[in-house]
């Protein structure tokens, strides 16, 4: 029976960087030979990394987009990696229009390609409005093993892909994936690898993109499954990682190409069987983290990917002794490096001792840099000048706090990380231009209760390993206050967090109406003062910076409201 | 022959205002019903306001939408309007998914209903995110007058629900739209109208929306054409406005309905044909506006309908003395009257006595509130406590006024105006939370040049109408400057804005790249140069506030790079 040995290259691309891309591929696949395989493959649109945005109807874009791939092809020859045949995503335009595609190189050359059929337009994804869907599929026959290809969502329809590689008959299906992280995301791939396995009736290697993009966070997870339902590898999450695994296939099916249901098959030959080999043994199967540990990973990637991505090497961000700026800080740690971090504690006429306390303790527990700036003397001038009483005096507080680490980020090349979270930001409890300035904001996805249990959750790993717990017990503990006059609690203006992150999750992540929520249990009233707070506070959201993506209905790219809005629930 | 006149309610709807929305058909179909009409047709879904983004898929919302319809079926009847019939778009939710619908209402009731075929998804438009495509056209018969509906882009598509309804029999082809305003777009709709009434066999009348709406600003421009091209009525641009027109219509065609082509055709009987009456003259037809006065009335709609319908009632921005936020005063004079117009000149140390006196000057011209804020007490508190220096000195002072304008509007409710334009916005030259603080930016999508062209015409009028030109001589003469250190002019960190604007034009406007650029004739230096400061700037841009889009690629919703972008052109 032929054998092959594939390799899936778990990898972390960058958007736009085609030649950072394609020198990934090239030292990726130089991986894959020296575990002596026969063909890797990389994640759907590994050359111009995934999402390409408006890059996708830009001519020039797509023209290099399609020269990258054919240089690529010389270059995996002249490093002496042409006899493996390397599955490689790209931006393709051809006369229909753009394509999210991938090819087969081999020997120096382009040698076929296949353009994605079902192009998801819900959630993150506007493919719609990008690509044109494909209509053909190309089985190449590596080995004496026919290999079919199906991208992305092409695994997820019914009848789709698959299923025509299975009426046409294949030996194995490759997927290339970008298939940003998800709270209990990973859930669902298995069985839908599984289903979709059985459905060609033949193994499936599913591989996805590692790393983050802006808001988005991939999260590897990349699966081998036999066409029985049996998990033969699974990769790690959240790190760039090859998987080696040796088939030993049956072939001797039926094999069609032409037209078969929606989809024209074309048969492309590579190689024939090669002589018997010794196989490796079966790779590990990672498991998934647990969810605490998972989201703080993907909080953890998402921040550096964004930071390194964009050409920075430190952050600064307000020290306020609160446990949102605390879990900020343990995040940006892990991340970068305690020496890449900086916290500014910027201590008003308002701000308790336990505020500074409590930020120098958690900078000693860290060991990132730490000063403080009193904001007195910027705040007494505007409230002087402009005579600011109430909500005006409390704002300019947040806004001098913001603007003083602008000066900093300015001054040194800092990015200033915001450290609000997303409670805070569905009911608007933010001041624009002052706590909501920044470049990244780490925990904008991560609901209040959330955040109180991601802090216990790195302290008792942190206890585990026999390390210092990163944030103060204090900071986890203590009343939430934002201390813009004297005395003030979160609980002032807001609701119990855990009554109103119930709330929310239900109003904004399960896009509940009001009388669903009242049938729910809830208090009308509250009901009334919650949704009225969302609904206002669209704007507020759309300026506050992109953040870390973990749930399906993150306030950031794929959700939309419009801000003037005379809709009101209930 | 029957006879049918009809009206065209070219009204102003706000997104989610569902009962003011419904009392505004009510309120048109009574002026329908005074001028005698038939029929009244108001824009594509105008019950719900266009568009409707996220609210689409909330399922309160969508039912919310489908009860206000029957409840206006029902108030027009209690009103005695129920014998018109009138064609009222809303937002339908079925067992399919969420539509973008229109009904007609007669007699208290729902008696025929239609959904929109094609749905745009390029530019300002997504509709295949947000909506499912119908598949059925609902032909109605009014005063023994056969009138079929074609929604929005169903005009244009060639062979589609137009030529379905040429070949079921129409006599009339009636269209909702919420056709968004660009520069030169009048130029398109004209022709096109036209070439679907050709196909139809039939007069088209073609209702448009007029209002602002977030970025997006309708521009109205109703119309009507008989078969053979013929321009019978056209409405003016960016006023509410009722056209009424009397139809005596051939009838007698062949009348299929059921399966015709991809469209189920029903027919639906409402009355037969009525005594002769006497017919109105033919409406008037009014003239296009010419570029400046149409972009300048764009401006001015999008500015007040975005103020207003936010329930703000003044607005707040910094007078510099220069060209922009000069332009800015006088469309916020002509938008909302001089007394909710404050302009504050915030000057510095490095603020020249011309910026003080020009926008005195432009203050005396207009009647705007006019006050005095030295920025220098904050500044030096920053500088000082900080150690700012170079740019970090330069964006304190800018960030300094942003914080100023804030402060004013939290203390005295106005609503924050950006002053930046378009050409500043493509390649950065703003600082992030200073003068891009604000709720709305008015000139965000007007190149500079485009700028000092509308301050011109602007002043011209004025003179033509034997007013005060608002905007001081020494305001469009002098050379721009960002005053941010002793003697800076605008040349020194960018082009002269004649050759900036050209090029900017093709690569953001034209998407054309920089190989393209540089055979054009531009200076390869100069290209490497502005590309490499636009595509840098995206981020920055994103921040900014919305303003009124005037052209197909402004720097708002519908375009959208990466910011994490690896990709440099050239």
């Amino acid at each position: 029976m032929p054998q092959l040995r594939i390799a899936l290259a778990q990898v972390n691309a960058t958007v736009g960087d085609l030649s950072g891309n394609a020198s990934l591929v090239v030292d990726w696949t130089r991986k894959a030979r020296e575990g002596g395989a026969h063909l890797v493959v990389f994640p759907e649109m590994v050359l111009t990394g995934y999402p390409v945005e408006d890059l996708a109807i830009r001519t020039s874009f797509a023209r290099a987009s399609a020269e990258a791939l054919e240089s690529l092809a010389r270059t995996l020859e002249e490093a002496g990696l042409g006899d493996i045949a390397t599955f490689v995503g790209y931006l393709e335009h051809d006369s229909v229009g753009p394509r999210n595609a991938a090819a087969v190189l081999h020997g120096g050359r382009v040698v076929a390609r296949q353009c994605k059929h079902h192009l998801p337009n819900y959630g993150v994804f506007d493919e719609r409005r990008y690509f044109k869907p494909g209509s053909s599929l190309d089985i190449v026959r590596i080995n004496g093993v026919e290999v079919g290809m199906a991208i992305c969502e092409d695994l997820w329809q019914d009848h789709g892909p698959t299923s025509a590689l299975g009426d046409a008959g294949v030996d194995l299906v490759v997927s290339p994936n970008a298939s940003p992280y998800e709270r209990n995301k990973d859930d669902q791939r298995l069985p839908l690898v599984i289903r979709r396995a059985a459905e060609a009736g033949a193994p499936l290697a599913y591989c996805n993109l590692v790393g983050g993009q802006d808001e988005l966070v991939f999260d590897g997870d990349s699966l081998v499954v036999s066409p029985d339902g049996h998990l033969i590898g699974r990769a790690p999450q959240f790190v760039e990682h090859l998987m080696l695994v040796d088939f030993d296939l049956p072939g001797g099916r039926e094999y069609e190409q032409g037209q078969i249901g929606d989809f024209y098959v074309r048969r492309v030959f590579i190689s024939d069987a090669i002589p018997a080999y010794e196989p490796l043994p079966a790779p590990r199967v990672f498991e998934p983290l647990s969810d605490e540990a998972e989201v703080w990973h993907a909080l953890v990637t998402g921040l550096r990917d964004y930071v390194h991505k964009n050409g920075f090497r430190s952050v600064v961000f307000g020290l306020s002794g609160g446990i949102d700026s605390a879990v900020v800080a343990a995040l940006a740690v892990d991340a970068l490096g305690a020496d890449s971090v900086h916290g500014i504690s910027m201590p008003s006429s308002y701000s308790s001792d336990h505020s500074k306390s409590d930020a120098y303790d958690l900078a000693q527990r860290t060991g990132l840099h730490f000063t403080t700036e009193p904001i007195g003397d910027m705040v007494s001038v505007y409230v002087d000048q402009l005579k600011l009483t109430g909500l005006a005096e409390e704002n300019i507080q947040a806004r001098c706090r913001g603007m003083l680490l602008m000066g900093l980020s300015n001054q040194h090349g800092h990015l200033v990380l915001a450290t609000g979270n997303k409670s805070e930001l569905a009911v608007g409890y933010s001041t624009i231009y002052g706590d909501a300035v920044g470049g990244y904001a780490p925990i904008k996805d991560v609901f209040k209760t959330l955040v109180f249990s991601l802090a216990r959750w790195r302290n008792t790993e942190a206890e585990k390993r026999g390390e210092v717990p990163p944030i103060p017990e204090n900071s986890i503990t203590k009343p939430p206050s934002a201390e813009l006059r004297p005395g003030q609690v979160d609980t002032d203006s807001l609701p119990d967090y855990d009554l109103l992150d119930s709330l929310l999750t239900l109003y904004v992540d399960g896009d509940r109406g009001h009388d669903d929520l009242i049938a729910a249990g809830f208090d009308p009233a509250l009901v009334d003062r919650v949704l009225r707070m969302v609904d206002k506070a669209e704007y507020k959201r759309r300026q506050y910076p992109p953040g870390t993506k973990i749930s399906i209905k993150a306030f950031g790219r794929d959700r939309r409201l419009p801000i003037t809005n005379g809709w009101r629930e209930g």
